[in-house]
């Protein structure tokens, strides 16, 4: 199945969060980066190099903390295909230490082009006879502006290979009411896209009673995380905007049902970029990481009791 | 500026068409995959070189006929960082060949995640101090579901270095209706969208009247594509779904203005595999693309003169 996997690693760390790799240049601790230009210069090589030794690092210092990492593909994209080959990589070394990883790429397209991008990030790649695996996450984050056909091929391998797909509903960036909060008929764009996700996931629900078909919801908008959990009681949510954008623990309580189940909240720069606040130069990056994690833990824990 | 760049292409040639280069390991002629399974095994690597090798011989046919090629980001992705490193080169050798080149990468993320896309895509990465370039397309498309978060970060780069982009509409496939075509007050989700797109785009114009920022509409809807043009007149319009998905040349003549301008039309398959139809196993690719890619020129010149 799909997200019984994450479930089940969520309760074992009693920690519904899903830490972010979003990697900056500028993120990456300064002597980390030295390192690598010291030996190829200022160039994408070294960046991705300093970037996958930070990622390595970050989840050696929470494998034991978090269930779940989530790189996002924007920040190994911007290092070309040495930073696609580092993502490889991260993904690797993650699924290594048992976390379950969650690609955050917002890929949208159609028919066989959706088919490719399922085939790079949770299926294989057909070459001759012989399957490539490619990027093999465990589930992936996805765009559904083109309605079903950007979304079913996906499926199959959700189905087929026990991975998982989150869709974005209602996202947690102030623009995000210049489309998802239109009104049609008598629902908002957001809870059109809601039931479409719930439709979608088909019928075969996982142990605790979820489809292979999550969405997106955004942390900064309580009442609408209230309303789809309600609406939407077999679809599992990601939940960005904790932290940094505002979103609080009391505010994403709503995400949860009645047993603590159903949804994983996303922090990125708050563990990531700890060790900017210590003053340290970013020598302590792992611990700081480490310390973030476990007090956003225990933020979530006053108001989540994960059965 | 922008699109003015690609207009005066459209104009030298006489073809409103872009070429897209989507090849599937499946499309490429057999000899030439042979050619690299022989030497590499049944590899990514091997795919991927095959895929280059394709792509730029395709790109050797039609760099007279067509003033813009598309590579289709999903086909390179599902060939892993080797699939991007010959992205990278191909769309550098298109634009040796001086072809106006749109990566159809269809991205939509916020704030810093859109602005390492932009980077990626459009402008260049900072390491320390130097600027390195990426893939460096001289067009994206993206997504605009997130709101204007998900689209401003680009028209940095379309500014600073004459790039532009093209939003997802009214887009060519069937479940397009799901969302697309719900009915929002007195608009449709496209019209808003159309809009939206229409604002985010700003007011500097280029020398044929058009901002930097276009949207995708389909072919496969004449009625709309009317609808739009009139609505939208300073947005440049990127047309899928002519050929295979249906749409023709009498139905696309709607996207242009008065002076033929302001649209482009994609095809993919029909001009990528043509080869499939001659009988002659990919040997004769080249010679098939090209008589696609005229013939199809010759269609769209019975309804558009571009003056």
């Amino acid at each position: 199945m799909a997200f019984d996997v994450l479930q089940d690693k969520i309760k074992a760390k009693k920690n519904p969060t899903v830490a972010g790799l979003d990697a900056r240049v500028e993120y990456v601790p300064p002597a980390i980066l030295k390192k690598y230009t010291d030996q190829y210069g200022e160039t994408l090589e070294a960046a991705a190099l300093a970037v996958k030794d930070f990622d390595c690092g970050l989840i050696d210092a929470l494998a034991d903390v978090v269930p779940a990492v989530k790189p996002q593909a924007a920040y190994f994209e911007c290092l070309g295909w040495q930073g696609m080959k580092v993502l490889e990589e991260v993904i690797a070394y993650a699924k290594s230490k048992d976390l379950y990883v969650i690609a955050d790429i917002k890929r949208g397209d159609i028919g066989t082009t959706a088919t490719a991008y399922s085939e790079a990030w949770l299926g294989t790649t057909k070459v001759g006879s012989t399957d490539c695996s490619v990027f093999d996450a465990d589930c992936v984050t996805l765009n559904g502006y083109m309605g079903s056909d950007a979304i079913k091929p996906f499926l199959k391998d959700c189905t087929e290979r026990g991975k998982s797909a989150f869709v974005l509903c209602k996202t947690s960036n102030p623009s995000s009411v210049e489309l998802q909060d239109l009104v049609a008929g008598d629902r908002l764009v957001y809870t059109v896209m809601g039931d479409l996700v719930s439709r979608w996931g088909g019928r075969t629900k996982d142990r605790y009673g979820y489809l292979p078909l999550g969405a997106v919801v955004g942390a900064t908008h309580p009442s609408v995380l209230r309303e789809l959990r309600y609406r939407l009681d077999k679809v599992f949510f990601l939940v960005p905007g904790y932290g940094a954008q505002g979103g609080t623990a009391a505010d994403v309580r709503y995400a949860f049902d009645a047993l603590g189940r159903g949804a994983i909240i996303n922090a990125s720069r708050s563990i990531m970029c700890a060790w900017q606040k210590s003053g340290r130069d970013g020598e302590d990056y792992q611990d700081a990481a480490r310390a973030a994690a476990e007090k956003m833990r225990d933020e979530l824990k006053r108001y989540i009791t994960i059965l």
